[in-house]
């Protein structure tokens, strides 16, 4: 398992694509976004106040106040029309552009207009208090946000302010998702007949392949019969970054979609050391990457948030994939796990203490009632009861 | 401020409405979802091997094998056209309808087809063993999926399989936003005059709105006119769940925004005790929440995520929000804290120590480098260096 994700790195990456910045959350940018110029471009003040050479309000006090000669207004918005000498001030909104020769602003609660036209000033300012310098925020060429990150609201903001509303991001990856099984028929089935199963796996797949970043294409369900599975596969190739396929649930099924993978190219490993999950199968077909998940739509659900997810984020050009929710929370009961075998179990979590929810895996409602899951690594023999576990939280 | 959180709760609610299940990851179910049948609806098996009645298996061994006679073998998704009698027994696919007669299956690993008709058993099964019940995923009426925690995949997945594909949930909140201010324009704009700034704030503000659940919709840029302003929220009111005004930076243009919104409903705070944050405005007006945030893009975002984010959750029928990515980690050094007021500390984490990114409010950059922050509550009088803390982190 550690295996499987660390050594299946396909090289597949999807092509850049302008996106415009009011949909650009989460998108993932191919290179970095440098400022095109300085932010926020002009020295600004901080305060509300009034622009001061610093040096006309040294050793001033509330016993002993300075008093300057208020020669104007900044508008907000507007380039100021008035300069700062010696001995003057000019009135500053939070904002303002700093005029020429004032190096300062004091708080207008350090102020009081004594007389029309006259300001006392208590407290001293040092050169550059209550401004922010013309790059402070931002020097011309500088990072704006990395390429590999998916964009978080703030790093929208940044490249608002600087002009930036158009991003060069990697495509979302297509993702298409089959279904097989001559038993699995689809959501809308009304009555089932006896044997058949609605497909419960391909809508949950779909999810979790947008979550990740990517299209998710729902290509419907094809029966167990190799060839009528090698025709869906071939035509989904050409339009897909990553194949998604909840193979059957018997081994003759299995067997089957492992067969057609390895026709159309390389299989890179058939079944994994995860439970539950054992019977995936990771490929590569022109290029594509593909998997094959196990019939039991919880094994699929478990597997493809373990290894699909980070495919379709590798697909898609993240490097840097965002934090999932966790907590850490004491085990209220002994977990067994069968070294050289990874078990993901899942949890209900409450009051700090983690209950593993068992159920056979051909059960949905044992990730259903779940609040998260525990991964029991490899080389671990289980965990013990009260072990402190980190517990991955769905979302 | 946790006052602020704890005791704004506006009445307001979104309306439901049908989503398809294709949509409705992380959509609100406005009622909880039963189970219309039980699921699978049929006794199936959970392993390749033989249906049998498990009283014929008892005592068998590796030494001492027990024989029974094949009768035929059920098909996937298929009605069993055989039963299982004494000494019979019938093969089985993973996940076939379990034949009349039959309460358990032996797995394949511990039988061997001896010759043509006859399979020989060297493990004993218990009545139920490689079977789920008819039942056992969800019986008739059972709760499906809660009412007010927003859908996870495996909630698709279940729902799905029950045949449910159309989900009763709240609407999307719509979420009007504008921005105020004389000296603010689009991000668009190419060249910025002396004075001007890009609304950094419109955009990041809808993207938290849309990642809450709600539906952001950009109403522009109003400038400091009371009547402007007025306006402009009494178009917004009629067509929105909540609003939400960045309002002008200077003390004069928060007075007016918050003189507007008075005349147009009731003020229920103006100013709260965080830090960045404190002119922020909650108010109610014609039965729709309004929020004024700070003018500084970088106190806007940190308040919109403590206070809007929950709100839009509230009118959006979510009562479980999902859980946020953090940290634990040591702080690098000294946070000093007014008691009384709740910081917010933007930081950097790497190997397990946060390192605080300290800098003017007005800078939006000491977000964007943050990986997450952390939250000095109002009792504190700040934290010392070491201190383990839990760091929210952004995605």
């Amino acid at each position: 398992m550690t295996q499987a994700l660390a050594g299946f790195r396909p090289a597949r990456r999807t092509p850049a694509e302008p996106v415009p910045l009011i949909q650009a959350l989460h998108r993932v940018p191919a290179g970095p976004v440098a400022a095109p110029h300085a932010l926020p471009g002009f020295a600004r003040s901080t305060v509300d106040g009034y622009a001061v050479r610093a040096v006309d309000t040294y050793g001033v006090s509330d016993g002993l106040p300075g008093y300057l000669q208020l020669t104007g207004a900044v508008l907000m918005g507007a380039q100021p029309s008035v300069t700062v000498g010696p001995g003057t001030a000019v009135s500053m909104p939070t904002g303002g552009v700093l005029p020429p020769g004032a190096d300062a602003v004091v708080m207008v609660e350090y102020t009081q207009q004594v007389m029309p036209g006259t300001v006392e000033v208590v407290r001293p300012v040092a050169p550059g208090e209550g401004v922010v310098r013309a790059d402070e925020d931002a020097a011309p060429g500088a990072e704006l946000v990395p390429a590999g990150r998916p964009l978080r609201a703030q790093d929208l903001a940044m490249l608002a302010a600087a002009g930036v509303t158009t991003v060069t991001a990697y495509a979302r990856p297509r993702v298409t998702v089959f279904s097989t099984g001559d038993e699995v028929v689809p959501p809308e089935t009304a009555t089932l007949r006896p044997g058949q199963v609605r497909d419960a796996t391909a809508v949950a797949l779909a999810a979790m392949a947008a979550e990740a970043g990517g299209e998710p294409v729902l290509s419907g369900i094809i029966p167990d019969d190799p060839r009528a599975l090698e025709a869906a596969l071939r035509a989904a190739l050409a339009a897909s970054d990553l194949v998604v396929i909840s193979a059957g649930s018997s081994v003759g099924a299995r067997d089957e979609t492992a067969g057609v993978v390895g026709r159309l190219g390389t299989i890179w490993c058939h079944g994994i050391a995860v439970k539950p999950g054992k019977p995936t199968l990771l490929a590569e077909c022109d290029g594509v990457p593909v998997i094959g998940l196990p019939g039991n739509p919880r094994s699929a659900l478990v597997v493809f948030r373990l290894l699909g997810v980070p495919l379709v984020r590798l697909v898609g050009g993240c490097t840097v994939p965002p934090a999932e929710p966790s907590v850490r929370a004491r085990l209220a009961r002994d977990l067994p796990s069968a070294a050289g075998r990874l078990d993901v179990v899942q949890v209900r979590v409450a009051g700090g203490v983690a209950t593993p929810v068992f159920g056979l895996s051909a059960l949905l409602s044992v990730i259903t009632v779940a609040d998260g899951y525990v991964i029991i690594p490899e080389e671990a023999t289980g965990l013990d009861a009260g072990t402190e576990v980190d517990v991955t939280i769905y979302r």
